[in-house]
């Protein structure tokens, strides 16, 4: 059924852009307005919002289903002249809004026949709505991570002697299942010893050997809410001082990150103080990528924590805080935990323990 | 390297179109061109034709690569104004043809920026090419369906007492890569009794009984180039005289479609010649699909093979051959080969037999 609670935040958000029409065609975006996911693949799926009128689903007969969801259903089949049809409803004096991903064999058209005054990426309207979680959402959010944190003990569990990193992997799907998860919100990363300074390996026929570091990067889909969160955990021994010099700098990195976070701050500083901590410590080069990046409905919602990005956290939003020093001599270490901005600060959504645990 | 014949029918192709200069942004128009794979995810890619000049490909520096693939590397980081670059190559005073996958976020800010004399989606330039398979290309198929003729078989074995679905299409990645695969190029359907009347069914908990069909439809990628069949099976028994009358319906549906193809011949008419026996047999409604799609480096290449394409067979055109009856009081049943247009006729790419075969 149409939120209109979110509904309003984008109506909003579209005023602040100057646009009053708006196509929206990404499916995760239409769930999160309607609760209905819709799938039409290279075909047309447009939900037009107009401050003035109801919302239109402009929806393929492929797709059609006989509940409401609170807009106009207007049907259109694979030989609908979707443009004249559109025409109808655009107002074609005001500029319209569209989505950023939205395929040039639609915008072409709507270009060539002048459909409104002008047309604009307002992606940013939803992107920003999606940014600020509601009550649902952070529910949701949190048990996703909840599943996750039980999760990780069961994954734990699965390293033992002689495993590869994808016999292991092999098992968490099921894992996840039996605890209340759909499915996977990725692929998951299992990396041992020298692999785990690759930040996005992929489970390979490794063997576990005693000293390795054991990277586990995993996340599940519960309610449509992703989860997200890495620990390295040691096989029988931490093979160097070096490597535990490592572990506590990227502990002590995610710890700090995630103390200062509150509203009003901005998402670069949460970076810089990871940062800071893991240059400090001389392994400044070894940290490769971003802090973090927004999550909800999509594993990698918009947004990000970054040294570039100056917007101010904000009540509801949801990211991960996730430092790591890949460095293939001493160690590959990345802990990650998902936080959720709350008026008096933050909570962090993952409890599994982040102290240097060695599996025996 | 950039493949020049496969360049030169792209050219002929956009001539034809009246556009002298094309954006191409699909990674697999990039691949095919260049023999190049790159995954630049939200990033921007592009390909810029023009027949006046040597291909330019820009490319972002997290993509670099040393290798000469035969075009100008121009290199863009996320910071880069692309547009003002893009500017500084397009000929503003014509008309310039993009890919019709290409997103809005690029695409509004050429249209703002007055880029080109006009913008048109130039898709079917590289389609058209792709349609018509090289001596290189038509190898790669061929090995592609030989493979998966040989895994039919292995798959056949892995249907025995007490199995479910999903154990048995869990057994095929790993027989494909001993037969020198790289990987499925689509996820495999396994249907056993009512689920193959499903033509879309995916794996689950089923358990195989005595009388039930077993639908395998499945293909493999050999050298990028995907494979695609079909073989319903009995189990132990045929359960009804009407399955019996189903499953030979669609073998002469299949075989009668496959004999007639030649260069010069309607896609329709294909489609009809198989549409016809099944109605006339009285199951018109329950073959609920197309006869079948073109195939490449994609298992659903652009074209298909239905009542509405008036596009005429060309030599080198290779498309599927699947009529199907989904019937689920009889039998669901398809029957599905991959075709390959030659200059005398046309030669079926898959070898595996097609009579009643009874499962033991």
């Amino acid at each position: 059924m149409l939120n209109t609670e979110r509904l309003k935040k984008v109506y909003g958000q579209l005023e602040e852009l100057g646009v009053r029409q708006m196509l929206v065609s990404d499916p995760v975006a239409i769930f999160y307005l309607t609760g209905k996911w819709l799938h039409p693949g290279e075909r047309f799926l447009g939900l037009y919002l107009n401050a003035d009128t109801q919302p239109q689903l402009f929806l393929n007969d492929l797709f059609r289903f006989d509940e409401e969801i609170g807009a106009v259903k207007v049907p259109i089949t694979d030989t609908t002249d979707l443009i004249t049809l559109l025409k109808a409803y655009v107002d074609h004096s005001a500029p319209l809004g569209v989505d950023k991903e939205l395929a040039a064999k639609f915008l072409i058209p709507m270009y060539d026949a002048q459909i409104a005054s002008g047309i604009r990426n307002t992606s940013l309207a939803i992107d920003n709505a999606r940014a600020l979680k509601d009550a649902q959402e952070i529910e949701w959010m949190r048990e996703s991570s909840r599943i996750n944190d039980r999760a990780m003990e069961q994954f734990r569990a699965c390293i033992r002697e002689g495993i590869t990193e994808k016999e292991a992997a092999s098992q968490f799907l099921s894992i996840y299942q039996s605890l209340g998860a759909s499915k996977y919100s990725f692929s998951p990363i299992v990396a041992f010893g020298a692999n785990s300074a690759d930040p996005h390996h992929g489970p390979d026929d490794t063997v576990l050997k005693e000293g390795d570091t054991v990277l586990i990067d995993v996340g599940c889909v519960y309610h449509d809410y992703c989860s997200d969160m890495t620990r390295t955990f040691f096989y029988k021994t931490v093979p160097s001082e070096e490597a535990r010099r490592v572990y506590e700098l990227v502990r002590n990195a995610n710890q700090s990150a995630e103390d200062m976070c509150r509203p009003g701050i901005t998402l670069a500083s949460i970076d810089k103080t990871a940062r800071d901590i893991i240059e400090e410590g001389g392994y400044g080069p070894d940290f490769t990528h971003r802090l973090g990046h927004f999550i909800g409905i999509q594993d990698h919602d918009f947004g990000d924590v970054s040294q570039a990005n100056m917007n101010l956290t904000q009540v509801g939003n949801t990211f991960s805080i996730e430092p790591g020093i890949y460095n293939a001599k001493a160690a590959g270490v990345r802990i990650e935990d998902l936080v959720l901005i709350t008026e008096d600060g933050h909570e962090v959504l993952n409890k599994y323990p982040k102290d240097l645990q060695i599996i025996e």
